[in-house]
């Protein structure tokens, strides 16, 4: 150690001024800031407007100047106009009249778990990088199995959402069916073209899968539904043996656990008997529905998850975690590893044979790999599996409410009822919707309706197509609705379909 | 309303007694304890152990019961108990003395970001979803391309990470270089096989990208390396021409600005050159290094990924985000729109035509995303320019310090030095390195001490190939080290290195 004097600059020797660093005592009062202004959004929640909706130009002035900053700027103001920026200027999904989409109403304790997994900051990618937090996840994906009814010694991951918790199947099931050395070949080297069957109502995932990962949109097959939005069986039957009659090589059915328009659940045993018979594999997009598979009146449809080769769930959906929080199961692990495994030379993370190091990275597509177990962890060991009975119990109950209040409105006609997911629109007294301009005209009202609704910040549903139909759909995935929250949302579409409808009707009589 | 009484439960109608919900109060003393334990933990982690490296059994043991918990516990004591499990049994890579792998020591302001990215709970998969949050995003992706030279109209986003950031850069390439329909037809339907080229030193995202996108690993052409470990030009010149000979299509060259072995920058404008001739998309993974070309003292051929058609960097590598951080930039967006757009019926994302949103779902994998941009943009606010040119310009006088450390000590031999990665090993005295024999004992040796200082837990660094040869890596992306810590690490590693070659020669002498 007798050279290497003259570059040593004294603020290295031991103690480096970083700009970034902060003593325990600055982040203590950082954080208690923090908290105290999450805290106060919390409590005051119900009494915003669950979105602004201002336009992206208003948005960037806010921000100020977009110039990169040179210099830097304290924390706790930063903090503060941050906080400020973010609760008056977000879509909340939190708010007790938040319904769109499927994004839980998030748990205040997920947000605490969040923070101590970036403090600790392990990386979830390989165990030697995060030992006792590979060992959470993956306990997490034994619990998540169990709360859904799938086989516990299953392998899986958390994932980002449903796209990714979809395309870790989809892949895992390319590579387990391919006959050839996909992986090193690509899918040109087939000599019978994959091709895989969804119900029309499936969620775009599967497009971007099949365009993504080298078969191609044609692919993919659009197996048609019946008036309740399942698959229909024979329409699957056919279209299978269509493929094979032409020399394609069907490998793939995913089915719906709950569909992301009207949370249908296609019917898995009798679609698992089709798999059966040709030799296919059976993945399950439960992203939203498969929590509801815990409760003790789940349809046997839906348990029939339990047969699948591959589930989606995502627990960002209905298990309250905050983005981002996905899972992808797999019955058995080895098509995982198959799929996603690499051991270069430069990793050195395989265990000395006295037990078995999970390296996730084996598992998914991400290499590096944040610690979003530790949220589901934390709510599951915070209000158990009868917390969570409760809660999607509950949230469905309300659905079923919503249902029965639109049904007793003589303005407004229900589309479907379906889990937590209830449809509706609305219709004016005196419209003739048999016809094909009422049917336009009534897609239109009731887009317009939509989008004020989405405007005004009083609740917040989004839209769903039955058959061609426009519907309002809301969602219920969120434990801080009330039925009180679902007779105003009653309200509010009526009081909005009327305007709009006049607006329309004197706009037409006008041109 | 008239009907639905019946089924009302009295604890629906305005009060559900979540088991997840939490009052302002309670979350206000939650989270004052969970920022008290980790200020607590931030303040210690100099005297704590980098990793008490247990196996995943007894890992297990630790975690008690594997059932699904059935009834809940309360937060508080959760918390106490998961903050000091996580604490005590994780990897600390803000360590002062962790220098393995590229991860960087994540600055605490990012935990508290992250904290309240999750109590807001933004989707940022699309601009109705998260409006401030998605502007928030897109400045931070300009401020970003500002940081390291690139242009700043170019299209970006976050992503997970290296893998991810990569891959959405290798999808936009192949959607814009395929010249047949590939989204709708597959990569089978080529008619001359794509072909990409990258160096012998890449990270093995490129063949996780091939195998799983369908181009297959054969679509990778590994273009030898000088003794620098940077890309020789003659060499993929001469690749490209054969496979155009071949009848095959090259479409894409991956440059590495840090490449994660010894952190070598290839020559990019000397890249971009053969680019052009071929017309080839050149990326460049710059995950690790990019920021580095902030620096006034960068060399030519690391400003040179400023003529990339794609670059990926990743905020958690070396601008110190906690997990999960990555992010692509391409210079024109419309390529990553082409590649992942989609615009289903049941979305409602689309703008007024006043002005333009934007919808990050088209930008890549993910579909709902969650808010990482903030805790980047929260750092670069809080430091500037100017506080990151600091820190990544002291990592490097620190990696130049202990490659000077290793020069001067006898028993340690360099391997390499580039960016903040020093590489070195262990070589006794007496050892004649240059025969085969004398070769293969020092990889044993520095693999069997590499494996020793991973478990012991005073520092922890990892491994690179250097032309077959073993080295130790140090890889400074943290601003908590100090020269005190590299003298550190040199004396452990002369210290572990003499007795493990002790042991070995006394081992071989038993046999």
């Amino acid at each position: 150690m007798k050279t290497g004097s003259s570059v040593k600059q004294a603020n290295l020797k031991s103690e480096r001024n970083a700009p970034l660093a902060m003593s325990g005592e600055e982040f203590r009062v950082l954080g208690h800031q923090m908290v105290d202004q999450i805290a106060v959004f919390l409590d005051g929640i119900r009494e915003r407007p669950v979105t602004v909706a201002s336009s992206p130009i208003a948005l960037r002035q806010l921000l100020g100047s977009d110039e990169l900053p040179v210099n830097g700027a304290k924390a706790d103001e930063l903090f503060t106009e941050t906080s400020r920026l973010l609760f008056e200027n977000s879509l909340l999904n939190g708010h007790p009249r938040f319904w769109g989409y499927i994004t839980s109403s998030a748990a205040p304790i997920g947000a605490l778990a969040d923070l101590l997994a970036s403090a600790v900051n392990p990386n979830v990618g390989a165990a030697v990088l995060s030992p006792v937090a590979t060992e959470i996840e993956a306990q997490t994906v034994r619990w998540l199995a169990d709360l859904i009814g799938y086989p516990r010694d299953c392998g899986g991951l958390l994932v980002s959402g449903g796209n990714m918790a979809n395309f870790v199947a989809f892949l895992a099931a390319t590579k387990a069916k391919a006959s050839w050395d996909i992986k090193n070949d690509g899918t040109a080297a087939a000599e019978r073209r994959l091709v895989a069957y969804v119900s029309t109502e499936t969620h775009i995932w599967i497009d971007k899968a099949a365009e993504l990962f080298g078969l191609g949109k044609s692919s993919i097959r659009q197996v048609p539904v019946d008036a309740d939005q399942k698959m229909l069986i024979p329409a699957l039957i056919s279209a299978i043996e269509t493929d094979i009659s032409n020399g394609l090589q069907p490998f793939m059915v995913v089915a719906a656990a709950g569909t992301v328009g009207t949370g249908a659940v296609d019917p898995l045993p009798a679609i698992k008997k089709v798999c059966e018979r040709y030799g296919l594999w059976l993945h399950v997009d439960g992203a939203y529905g498969a929590p509801a598979a815990m409760l003790p009146d789940a349809s046997e449809d839906l348990r029939g998850l339990n047969l699948a080769d591959s589930v989606a769930l995502d627990p960002h959906k209905w298990l309250y975690s905050p983005i981002e929080a996905g899972c992808t199961l797999v019955r058995d692990k080895r098509y995982l590893i198959d799929a996603f495994s690499h051991r270069p030379a430069y990793y050195n993370f395989n265990g000395d044979g006295e037990n078995d190091p999970i390296n996730f990275h084996e598992y998914g597509l991400q290499n590096s790999r944040g610690f979003r177990a530790l949220k589901v962890w934390l709510a599951i060991k915070h209000v158990g599996r009868e917390g969570y009975e409760k809660m999607i119990g509950d949230d469905i109950r309300l659905a079923t409410e919503l249902f029965q209040f639109v049904e007793a409105e003589p303005m407004l006609e229900t589309g479907s009822h379906n889990l937590s997911i209830t449809t509706f629109r609305f219709v004016p007294k005196d419209l003739d919707s048999g016809t094909a301009e009422g049917s336009e005209y009534l897609n239109k009202l009731n887009t317009e309706i939509l989008n004020r609704i989405q405007k005004g910040g009083e609740v917040f549903v989004s839209n769903a197509l039955i058959d061609g139909r426009y519907f309002l759909r809301a969602c219920i995935v969120n434990f801080r609705t009330t039925t009180s929250d679902l007779e105003a949302l009653v309200e509010i579409v009526v009081r909005i379909g009327k305007e709009v409808d006049a607006e329309l009707r004197s706009a037409t009589i006008a041109v």
